[in-house]
């Protein structure tokens, strides 16, 4: 497998690849080439051509990309030919808007389950969802074989989740809560905190 | 000026590393090593070295860092020595939630206007905010001269809105609007789009 072969970076680009492609067929556009689809996610063109040519031959030069093709290959490439359940623990804010979130439906993810801790919150209906306990994650979790987890609790609470969602079975978590949180080697976290992607703008201004 | 010279990579480190100097201090800790923040953050101990020696000699071997010199040291660098003025532009779920979001106030941001362009939602009251009418967008953020923006508008009307935004003055965009959005040279601009984080996940899964 070239799983391990191929840098990160690269796998980065490839969902904005997708979601450029992915708006130019909603529009009924049928093929693009390197240099139209660089300048919609502002990336080079050469560079397109080399990360999409890691995984095999997906264009023809002169006529460049069919896009619906190239989308299946994506698709397929990033493990989302068929959709992922995916548990949010954390109903404040940040975690009852991303679970009410209509934007992941159609890009490979369905939210199944909402979990808070606070006995206040839980039984409340948000959106479709009612909040569950988080004592019963684990169990909850590890029988609907989810995989994949949003984390939106307070930081203090963070680690303790974490421990829990590695325990259900989880292997990638998409963490919220502003603290850097650990896990085993074969569990993956991306972040999201707006101050940290803040401060890294402020440092370039004046 | 060094701006040029330090890679945005290792600019992208520094918030991390001060989160967790801030979370160490608010807990009464003093001095810290480049092994126990690197433990922390989940970075080695020789790269955090490297990054923090960029910008000079903040800790003495042996003793490692002073945290509150550090934070003080490393706020500089980033520019938020300062608290900045932000607009959110979109009052929906995440506009909404990113505007009551708590987690910026000690980091460096505050949270001034709200804006949205539909006409049942201006004069709502969201957390401290009134909503304010995107019409009126670029006269007031000029006015109030304010440089940061997040943006949480539907895929379709994000480069317009972008658009306002750079004319009123604004040189540094979150988005979270789930598409590639296109600004002048000097206006800096940071994604946020769980889809993405996500599949940049699932690649990885199997």
């Amino acid at each position: 497998m070239n799983a391990n072969k191929i840098p990160d970076i690269i796998i980065g680009r490839l969902p904005i690849y997708l979601r450029a492609l992915q708006r130019m067929a909603d529009k009924g556009v049928q093929t693009t080439s390197s240099q139209e689809l660089g300048e919609r996610v502002g990336i080079s063109a050469a560079q397109i051509r080399k990360d999409i040519s890691q995984f095999g031959e997906f264009g023809k030069q002169g006529t460049g990309y069919h896009i619906n093709y190239l989308i299946e290959q994506l698709q397929r490439i990033l493990n989302i030919d068929h959709e992922w359940d995916i548990a949010v623990v954390g109903a404040g804010d940040i975690g009852s808007a991303v679970a009410r979130y209509g934007g992941l439906a159609n890009r490979g993810f369905r939210v199944r389950m909402l979990f808070d801790s606070d006995p206040q919150k839980v039984g409340e209906q948000i959106g479709a969802f009612t909040v569950l306990d988080s004592t019963s994650l684990v169990s909850s979790i590890k029988k609907a074989g989810i995989k994949i987890a949003m984390l939106a609790v307070p930081a203090e609470a963070a680690q303790s989740a974490v421990d829990d969602l590695v325990k259900a079975g989880v292997k990638a978590i998409l963490n919220y809560a502003p603290i850097s949180i650990t896990v085993p080697g074969d569990v993956r976290v991306q972040y999201i905190d707006p101050a940290t992607h803040l401060q890294r703008m402020t440092y370039y201004l004046e």
